[in-house]
C-alpha cells in the first residue's frame, strides 16, 4: 500500500523525517493529485505548513474544491537539479480536511501569486510522509 | 469532468495546444499522478515525447508499474519563476498503455537519471492535454 519503493531504483535512499520536513519548509510550490469522475488529476499550488501539515487555499468554485473534500489526496514535492541530475522528493498522503479561515493565523495563509476568490482553505491531514533522495552513481 | 477551471482564477488564461506542446518538449521533468489501492499518488519521473504523447520508463517491481497498467493516469509539467511569481503549466489525463521495447528509437526512450531495470516502458494515450498561464496582476 505504501510507496516507499524506489522510483529510482539502484541509486535511492530514502530521506528521514527530519529531511522531508526540511525539504516540505523549503518550497512554495508543490503538486497535488486528486482523483475527479474522470480519473487522477495533478495541478501546482502554493502552499504553506502549518504545525507540521500542509496547507492551501484554493475557490470554492474549483475542481480542486468539488473533489477533495474528505478524500485521499497526494501532495508532492521536490528539489530538482537539472544539470547535476539529482534531486529529492517528498510524497504526502493524507486526507483533505477543509478548515475554517479562523483556524490559521494571518501569516499561515497561503499566498497564492494570482488574485482570486480563494476561501476555501484545505489542510492535509492524517498523512503519511515520505522522501527520496537521488543520489548519483 | 474536465479541469479547465483556474487554479489561480482571476489572471489565468489558458495555453493554446501548440504552447502545451512546447512546454511538454521543453522539459526533462514531470510528476506523474495514478491511483493505488490507498488513493492518489505523485511521482517525479524523467520522461520523453515521443510521437506527441508522454513516454516514460519505470521497474516491473514499482508502485507505478504494479498500478498504472491500463489505469486512467496524470501527468503534470510546469515551468515556475519563483521570483517573478509566474508561471506555466501542462496537464496530460490519459490511459497508461504498456508498450515493448522495439516500438521506440533509442533516441525516445526515456533515460532515467539513476541506474537500475527500467524495462517496463508506459506511454500515455487516449489523452487530453491542458495548460494554463499564470498572468500577474
Amino acid at each position: 500500500m505504501t510507496v516507499r519503493e524506489s522510483w529510482f531504483p539502484s541509486h535511492v535512499r530514502d530521506l528521514t523525517p527530519e529531511e522531508c520536513q526540511d525539504l516540505l519548509e523549503s518550497q512554495q510550490i508543490g503538486r497535488i493529485g486528486f482523483t475527479d469522475p474522470a480519473g487522477p488529476v495533478v495541478l501546482p499550488v502554493n502552499y504553506r505548513m502549518v504545525g507540521g501539515c500542509v496547507v492551501v487555499a484554493t475557490s470554492p468554485y474549483s475542481s480542486l474544491a468539488r473533489n477533495v473534500s474528505s478524500a485521499a489526496v497526494a501532495f508532492e514535492v521536490d528539489a530538482i537539479d537539472e544539470f547535476t541530475e539529482s534531486g529529492r522528493s517528498v510524497l504526502v498522503r493524507g486526507r483533505a480536511t477543509v478548515i475554517e479561515r479562523h483556524e490559521l493565523r494571518d501569516v499561515d495563509l497561503p499566498q497564492p501569486w494570482a488574485e482570486g476568490t480563494r476561501t476555501l482553505i484545505v489542510k492535509i491531514t492524517d498523512a503519511e510522509i515520505s522522501g527520496r533522495r537521488l543520489v548519483l552513481a
